[in-house]
């Protein structure tokens, strides 16, 4: 199954392949080592069903191990090592990894895992020479579309990681229909043969979100981004080494910091883990970028992607509030938009609710947790934990998370997005969203602000009702009070820290200031 | 299953949908109907596992049972009404059909089935009745990927047709290949949502090879050719009512012949079915069409399409000899050259052999025929009964049918190539190339030629051995004599009549005449 596409690849585009820094290995030669360092493992016990621990960053090896695991019917597993040390410690647990492969720069983060798990292979040393031992033939190991290939977690933002197994036909599936569906729509981020596709996702967030099987698959070669700095990736963007990439927003932000002026040739970007901005994708823009968006999670690997931007009937980003890029399933996806009884709510509704997912390559349950299984996972569909809101042409567009709504009267708000139209309005610097509870409605939203001007209550109301008739929103989302700080707390990664300016409400006026 | 396609074209292509002649049903109201007849079908009795053949064109009614029967377990069996009524028949009992549906033009040959099959439903009348009285609620049948979807039978060329079962899951994997393979490799007949598709191949050849599920699929629109004549297509066409279309070189042949003056818009066409000659090839390219070539059969579906033939390094069609289309293998398909010992055959060695191939939908036996089964399909391989050459780039060339090669010492000439060939030689109107028993190398080919000048056979000979130096044919393919005849014998097909020739080869002249 997934090896499959290393033979062809190596068969059809013998000419394309890897780069790691200035080394190019071409797939012809990957296979050539792939092969190899399988009968190696396989003599020394990595058999159907042995799952591997990997402590890496994207590198070669790590990627020749998508190949060769999986051709010896072993089960990979992805190490997060961004991870605290103990959730890592859990996910080893709970995936039964039974060995370990170290790149040189975990050596001391393995050695702090010897105890769980003994069995180690280190790179490059002891992993070359399983290359060098080995044999250059096929393993003669049946492998079945639905065997096993990886465990997968989440990164437990909420909570413990949570595991899922992918099987060999789910990563081969939601791959192909990714770059299937870029390819159909004519999508700005549409990859050919003629692409170099940097991964700048670690393959330990659903590998790299299936690249290191798309880029072979359509014949491209991929660039890999171990301990790449952001001056490397600036210059090999500019000296076209590479025309494609993958990221998450703050990648791109930051990559776009370090631009220094628009681009002469196209560059294309997968953008997903988090919503794009309408300022950084208009940034982008201007800067010469090919943007698409991506959704999905590791708990359902890709679901959608955006609704071509240039030659779709709908509207399109530019008019469009921030998060609200429709989002169109993949074939044979299917996205439904249910309230809290698990009844889909119709398109024309307006109304927000949680992201339900059906594809033919959801997982069906989390690794040993019934509970977090039921809640999440019901007959086939899996519950995002997304808020969203469906359009006519069925495409979604996501608001929020739904820990970060607010529920008022039973109806969502998205404070996310509400948030974001508010910080359209001119004069304002930071805005923050905060829930009150509320005798009648449950919750009710207050709005904090930050301003470099003064702003009266009555005008942010204004702006609002604007906004109201305009359909952006519906007018039981515009907040009951407006207050005002001078200086937003923000956390240690920059953020707005909402709990802390909950606890200090009481204080805050309710009189613009300058 | 394949439902799904038409629920997710009606949500996400809801302005594109069905023309027959100028009558246009979108998606929507296709579903609608589908819907309706799917429950009527189902409550007078048509359930999970009943077999309905269909005898009707390609018509707007046949390409909604595409559907319908599948959305409650049904299984088609779309009736090649071309066939000799009693091999007709035949595949009628071999299916087991439980229920024939007619269209308007078939009634009497219906009548001619009633004893057979007297369950029979006609179009439109019975048909529009069910549509009536249907409930538009979606049949609560779960359908599996692996449940079947259909039985296809081979035309039989050599013997009676021979039943194969598709599941869901072939349809659906096959025809997204194409249509994925198309697109993905800038494919000249790269179909998008923006075309309007002719599909001018009957379902009952693996459903017009999978048309009726490429268009919704991609969002395009589907033009059916029912009762299609040839000034209707060369005036659709022309007014741009469509700018896609499938067809087999002889259906290509005779529509260059009525196109008036080359196409101001481009029109792509799939040709296959059966080799496209470089002559008709270069003529179609004349005409402004863009062509690409699919490979595959009733027994194997898709299995193979084109090589882009603009931008592939490999050597194009303009300086390549007939046939010799290089043929690159859909993803997760493998083609190998094989001999007679089933041994593949190195893409270096230059050698002809047996095309056998191995795909994710490729049928797994022959409906109740164990002897032909064992003979074409060995551990998940097929035998095409093709012959071809490999090449190092992993493509494949079809050179011939393996019934027309000639075994010389144990390898093949691909007879049909060598007759292309010859034919290229100014002077020579007709060539026909026969096999003659010989002691020493078990058959030796022999070539009878009609020319309108003379040419000596060391002239030939020497054209030959031209060939032989620009690799194009093994030195041990030129024929050991040539024969000169006047009037080829022809069958009432207007092929040469080799039978024929065959038995008078002892009265023809080896002298060159005018």
């Amino acid at each position: 199954m997934v090896p499959q596409l290393l033979i062809e690849a190596s068969t059809k585009y013998p000419r394309q392949g890897i780069w790691q820094k200035n080394e190019f290995t071409p797939y012809p030669l990957m296979l050539s080592r792939v092969l190899k360092l399988s009968n190696s493992l396989l003599r020394m016990g990595v058999t159907p069903g042995t799952v591997v621990g990997i402590l890496d960053a994207n590198s070669l090896r790590f990627l020749e191990l998508h190949y060769a695991l999986a051709s010896i019917g072993a089960i990979m597993h992805p190490l997060n090592f961004r991870l605290p040390l103990n959730d890592l410690e859990y996910t080893i647990r709970e995936a039964q990894d039974d060995w370990l492969i170290v790149g040189p720069e975990f050596a001391s983060l393995a050695d702090a895992l010897k105890n769980l798990i003994p069995r180690q292979i280190t790179m490059p040393t002891q992993y070359e020479a399983l290359i060098d031992q080995g044999d250059e033939t096929f393993p003669n190991i049946p492998i079945k579309e639905s065997d096993p290939y990886s465990i997968a977690f989440t990164t437990g933002t909420t909570g413990r990681p949570r595991g899922v197994i992918y099987r060999h036909r789910d990563i081969l599936l939601s791959s192909w229909q990714v770059v299937h569906h870029l390819a159909l729509h004519d999508s700005l981020a549409r990859p050919t043969s003629e692409d170099t596709m940097l991964c700048l996702i670690p393959f330990a967030h659903s590998h790299g979100w299936g690249i290191p099987f798309m880029a072979p698959y359509i014949g491209a070669s991929l660039a890999l981004s171990q301990k790449l700095s952001l001056t490397d990736q600036v210059d090999m963007i500019t000296h076209k080494q590479v025309s494609w990439a993958n990221m998450v927003p703050t990648q791109l932000y930051r990559l776009l910091e370090h631009l220094p002026r628009p681009l002469s040739a196209p560059f294309k970007v997968l953008v997903g883990g988090s919503s794009l901005t309408q300022g950084l994708a208009k940034k982008a823009q201007k800067f010469g970028l090919k943007l698409a968006v991506i959704y999905g999670g590791a708990d359902q690997l890709a679901s959608a992607v955006s609704v071509s931007l240039d030659q779709s009937p709908v509207v399109s980003i530019q008019t469009e509030p921030i998060f609200s890029q429709r989002l169109m399933a993949l074939p044979g996806v299917e996205l439904q938009i249910r309230d809290d009884n698990l009844i889909p709510l119709g398109s024309e509704s307006g109304h927000v609710g949680q992201i339900w997912v059906q594809s033919p390559w959801i997982p069906t349950a989390y690794l040993h947790d019934p509970d977090a299984t039921h809640k999440s996972f019901r007959n086939g569909w899996f519950a995002t934990g997304d808020l969203g809101i469906g359009h006519e042409d069925g495409s979604v567009s996501v608001v929020d998370r739904l820990q970060e709504g607010i529920k008022s009267g039973g109806e969502w708000i998205a404070v996310n997005l509400l948030e974001t139209i508010l910080s359209e309005l001119e004069g304002i610097d930071q805005v923050a969203i905060l829930a009150l509870p509320d005798a009648k409605w449950g919750e009710r939203p207050v709005a904090v602000i930050q301003t470099r001007q003064i702003l009266e209550p009555e005008s942010i109301v204004a702006y609002l009702l604007k906004q109201v008739e305009a359909g952006r929103i519906p007018k039981f989302w515009i907040p009951d009070h407006v207050f005002y700080i001078k200086d937003m707390p923000l956390t240690s990664a920059g953020k707005i820290h909402k709990q802390n300016l909950a606890s200090k409400l009481d204080m805050l006026s309710q009189e613009p200031h300058e």
